[in-house]
């Protein structure tokens, strides 16, 4: 199967950095992901930047990145303002947020999930005068670490308001890693036959070691588009400790391995997770970062690698 | 499915450790996980000394630790003499240990495959004589870290020998995280319709992250035991940073998650992990001792963990 890698390292994994990485690491390692043939990127967030300061130069990172043809450029945009700042400054499609689980929407977003859509409708209705697509990312689909199991009719409802917002691109977001095969299985699957016109993918994460087979639940179901981050960056705020979003380059070999497409080449792809490692100087989750791909070979005498990564 | 989960990190995880590990650190972790309701262990090895200093203590260790009822302690016995030593200190079952592939097996075990099955046979005799059940793990069945892919039918070939030594319980081992799921599935499916007869482990590592997408890919297959190591200790020698076996807490709660059973607590599970890490002293690979369990729930308020882990 073809599949789009949707690669959000640049965003959801780099917000949780405490310190500023400079905007020149932010484009080095966009335009090294660019290099590997990656094609989506979720770039930066025009959020408030005394909210979270990292992405204080989302128009400057927009701004510099070389794009390659056919790439699309998303960015996180919370509101109309970020929206509208965001299209300025050149984004090919805004990322709006909502939550499944009540709770968390109002601890996150600080508002309802009613008041989370309007939000949503007005961005979908500014960015639809300019021309710019919408894509929605629903959190806490398999699981909401407040509520727990979150029940799968609130879903379909959201998927079903956006969908009337206009809005196919959906990704069901897996936000501190609940998901498993099963889960992934019955959400997805009550999704699809309710709201068959909408585009899914899926973000996981591996907080309980578990992000490779809730893909595998995906693939079986035949979805084509999955969201993770290049070395692994990212974390999890209730797991100190834990690794946080799917690792793109692990997902890039396992799924080649098992013969799909995604029209990236890993070797490059491995040397952008060691750039952002540099970049953030302490190991990353990554593990094909490390061991290289499945048939790197070794000389038998010396142990030494005899073939390439 | 009733899973069985066979630990192996107190002799494949902690033989690697360059420090000894005092033998009651190991008698403790490894009541630890009989109080957890493991019931197969693999608890050291009737090595050399000299060899591998850190399972000197073999016969030390069988004699303090406390068995439970059906509980099964297997150790490892490379030849005759090691053998000898693990039955007469108590040993359940021999492990003995062959390579599928020729290079790997003349570089780790300085013998021919032929030597090697020769040196199981005369194991198995002694090991009949007195009783003892022997299992057969055959390494690198799903790559060779020197020959790159394994030819099935060498791997067919030596559990068909093994069958007619009389061994029938028989681990495939993927050495150095070479497996994913189409090779699990190619060389399992061809094991099995060769020789139905032989009752078939698997025992993984998560060196490129695959670890449990390839167990998903065994429990397809039906195959109901599976090797893996508390906190996921152990590493791999041609992956310096990389992380060896399947973590034994995330692959039972993966399990019970999909609605298998394996007779263990996994909150005591997640104790002895952490008591291994405290002897350790440096982080484990575990993802799921960090993370607790998908239902674990917190106070939204104050972010505190509100429910047990």
């Amino acid at each position: 199967m073809q599949i789009k890698i949707i690669e959000v390292g640049p965003r959801d994994g780099l917000q949780s950095e405490k310190a500023f990485i400079a905007t020149d690491r932010k484009v080095r390692l966009i335009d090294a992901l660019f290099g590997a043939g990656v094609r989506s990127v979720e770039a930066t967030s025009f959020v408030s930047p005394t909210t979270v300061p990292q992405m204080a130069d989302a128009a400057e990172v927009l701004r510099q990145i070389r794009r390659p043809d056919e790439s699309v450029v998303s960015v996180l945009a919370p509101n109309v303002r970020g929206a509208r700042d965001a299209i300025q400054a050149g984004a090919d499609q805004l990322v709006a947020f909502v939550s499944a689980s009540t709770t968390h929407n109002e601890k996150n977003l600080n508002r309802s999930v009613a008041e989370s859509l309007l939000n949503i409708e007005a961005v979908a209705e500014l960015a639809s005068q300019q021309g710019t697509p919408v894509r929605a990312a629903i959190s806490t689909v398999f699981g909401c670490p407040f509520e727990g199991d979150i029940d799968i009719s609130s879903v379909v409802n959201i998927v079903r308001t956006l969908g009337r917002i206009g809005i196919r691109q959906i990704t069901l977001a897996d936000t501190t890693g609940m998901a498993t095969p099963s889960v992934v299985r019955a959400v997805c699957g009550s999704v699809r036959s309710a709201v068959p016109e909408a585009s899914l993918s899926l973000h996981f994460h591996n907080t309980r070691g578990m992000g490779l087979v809730n893909v595998a639940a995906g693939l079986e179901l035949e979805i084509d588009a999955y969201e993770s981050s290049i070395g692994g960056v990212g974390g999890c705020p209730f797991a100190p400790g834990a690794t946080g979003n799917v690792c793109t380059e692990d997902l890039v070999h396992y799924l080649h391995e098992e013969g799909h497409s995604t029209g990236i080449d890993l070797e490059r792809l491995v040397c952008a997770a060691w750039l952002l490692e540099e970049t953030l100087g302490r190991p990353l989750p990554g593990q094909v970062m490390r061991a290289g791909k499945r048939l790197r070979l070794y000389d038998a005498e010396t142990a030494v690698a005899a073939s390439a990564r």
